[in-house]
Formats: C-alpha cells, structure tokens, sequence
C-alpha cells in the first residue's frame, strides 16, 4: 500500500533535473566527492554557515566582503588560485572552522544547488548525515527527491550509491515508483554490509581523486554518521536545520 | 591492461547524449519494451526492412508510397490512429512480415536514433538478439555507446539491464571506465541466474504495460536470443548486417 504516502523520486544528473517536479519538494542534494561531504563537516564542526557560489572570482569577491570568512575551492585537485582553502572534509576541524562563514565554490554540487528553483526547502546530503538526513526525511512527510550531483552531468556511482543508502532507510514512508531509485537502492544492496569505499574504489571519481592523493578524503567521506547534521538552505546560506 | 582496447560506454538516456563523443563509435540503440525487441523480430522473421519514423502522420504518408508496406505504431499501449499494427514482437512472425517493409513510430526508440549524427553506425540492441550483437561488437574492434532509449528522457531500468548483460559478454575486450556501465553490470549482477523478467517486474514499464495486457509481451522481450541477427541502419532503413 502506498496511498497517502509521498513520492520520492532520484534524478541521476542536474541534466535530467527538469524532467521532475521540485515544487514543494525536500531537494537532497548529492556530491559525495566531496561538495556536500564537505559542508556536513564544516557545519558539524561549527562553521557559522556555508555559502555556495558557482565561480572562483565570485568566492573572492564575496570572501573579501565578509569578515572572518574562509574562501574555498578546488580546480583539477588542487585549491584553485586566489582561494585560501580546499575541497576536503577534513581541512575543516571545529579548532579552525568554528564560528566562521565558509564561502565555497565546487564543480558540481553547487550547481545543481543553484539550478533548483521551486523547491520547498533544499537540503545537503551525504554519507556523513546519512541517519540524521533520513530521519529528517522521515519527520517531514514531505515528497523528496534525491539529487546527484554528478560529475559534469554525467552518472556517477558514488551519489547513486548515497541515494539507495537513503531509499533503504526511508522506502517504507514513501511511494517509490521510479526505476532511477531501483537501481540506486540495487547498487546500495550490492554494496552494504562491508567497507562502501570497496564498493566505490572501482568509480570514475575515485580513479580521477587517487591521480591526486586524496584516497584518505574518500575514505571518509565514505563513512556513514561522522557527522550528525542536516544543512539546510536559508536564503543564500547554509545552515544547521532546525 | 586497457591499454589499445577500444572505449564503450553508456549513455542512460537520450538527455545525456551530448555528453558522449559518438564520431567513429558503434552506437546501440536500446529500447527493450519494446522497439528494438520488435525490430529485432520483425528483420529475423523476413522483413525486407524497417524504417523507424518520428511521427504518426509520417508513418501513414511513407506507408502509403510505398507497396507492399506495413504501418504500425502505438500511443498509449493501443495502435494508433491511422496506422496498422502494434509495437508487439509478437505481431510479426515469418508469414505475415516476411518480404515486407515495415514502417515503425515509437516514443522513444526512434527518437534516440534520429538524434545520434556523426556515429560510424547504429546497430540495434535487444535481449533477443544478445549474444550475436556482443559478438559482433566484439569483432569490429571499434568504440562502442550503449545507448538507452529510456522513457521519455527518465533512466528505466530494462534497457540498462541490457546494457549490462552486454558489458557482461564483451568487457573483456573493451576498455570501460564509465560509472554508467558499472552500474549496468551490477544490475545485471543482481538480476542474472534468474529469469530476467522477474527482475524487471517492479520497473515503471512493467508496471505502465502491464496495465494494458502486456505481460507476455515483456516477457517474450527480456528472453535472450530470440532471433540472432544484427539491425543496422543503412541510409533511412534497418537491415540485417553483413
């Protein structure tokens, strides 16, 4: 029986992301290497807020205006030029980030945040809040869709993957007619009950992430509930829901 | 060792196609329920060949010029107006299609066809021609795109499931380093040593097909090699290769 439960949907790519309806939706949003990973971390730690923009010379500008700010991003695996910080969950301890405004720029993560428009509130997921997010879901009753980042709009394993973990805690409360959601809760099934970073080490991003040393970041943000805390979009910021 | 093996990969849906370099490549166009099931059938039953059109009314004016043609094309699980016949394999055994030209509108199989420009060929992939497609992916050395009709631009999980029971037949020999195939071929992993249909019965085709009768339909389509030959467009018609 699924009547009276909400629709909860996956779309694989910001690409795809006008084939569903995000009006009054709960919009997850995806990039587990390592945009969102990144914010659930930082925020966790104690970061004031997090603010998401699209371009390096934006993340300057906006990081000068504000003060006690840290300015955040990678290019190609490295911090891009002009930025004082990366793309790493674990550049952000409570010591360094605590009541600080993080201003970060990704490739993918932050895109797809900006490219939803009527949703009826946008939320950050990743293996890090895996439970808290769920049980968020769970609490609000709401129709939910899960969106991947991607890797510049293509699928890719490590989101998917996120999105069964989600599925296989909340299916129950949902009405799930959606194969995009099938196969993600499929990966999910094929990878649980060892190391998921197993599961991942054979992905475009773990390859493309290694060539840079960053097998450790991957690692941990592979790990479910390091960090407890549902972001949530506020106006230009994120933020602690609740 | 990848080194010198020919790249596949797979594209999950025609929304992504740009994403995807297919100058030079061998692209599969997939539509498993059910064009490229019923093509498949129709070519190895006799049809002199096929010609995939976008529209009803195009279907109905080519049919007219052309003798001895067969017009069929369905909307909403029924024929549709004007036209002939259904978008059933089941509907063109040997004596009624043999010698025929078939002119067929689909939603979704067709439009991914007229979309791929600058391909070295487009060849169709169904379960019932599997293992002779594999084979001849295998033999001409070339790049190869596994492309997904989907539905109307949403991921569905039959033509994925394709895709990875042919990765599951040819990976040795192609260099593969694309989440999308890996996804397909775990869900072939989870699907295989049963009978496909089982697996793909809680998909949103079934579900959407099986409201119109189709049951025997679906599982005629996911019974592998059927009818081993390999369509390939030629100019605005699909014959059989070689």
């Amino acid at each position: 029986m699924t009547e009276g439960k909400p629709v909860l949907e996956v779309c694989l790519s910001p690409a795809l992301l006008h084939l569903y309806d995000t009006k009054g939706a709960i919009v997850v949003i995806i990039d587990i290497f390592r945009a969102t990973s990144t914010m659930t971390a930082a925020l966790h730690n104690g970061a004031k807020c997090i603010i998401p923009v699209a371009s390096v010379q934006e993340c300057i500008e906006l990081g000068n205006s504000i003060p006690g700010s840290i300015t955040a991003g990678e290019r190609d695996g490295k911090v891009a030029d002009g930025l004082q910080h990366g793309n790493s969950p674990l550049e952000y301890p409570a010591e360094f980030i605590s009541g600080k405004t993080l201003v970060l720029t990704t490739t993918n993560g932050t895109r797809l945040l900006h490219m939803v428009q009527d949703a009826h509130e946008i939320v950050i997921g990743s293996f890090l809040n895996l439970s808290v997010l769920s049980d968020y879901l769970l609490a609000q009753g709401r129709k939910v869709l899960l969106g991947c980042a991607s890797w510049k709009d293509k699928f890719n394993l490590e989101d998917t993957l996120f999105a069964g973990a989600v599925i296989d805690k909340v299916q129950h409360a949902f009405d799930i007619n959606c194969d995009a959601s099938r196969a993600a809760k499929h990966l999910y099934d094929a990878a649980k009950g060892k190391e998921l970073i197993e599961f991942l080490k054979n992905s475009s991003h773990y390859r493309r992430l290694s060539a840079f040393g960053l097998e450790h970041d991957m690692t941990y943000c592979a790990t479910p509930d390091l960090h407890p805390v549902v972001p949530r979009l506020q106006g230009q910021e994120i933020v602690i829901a609740g």
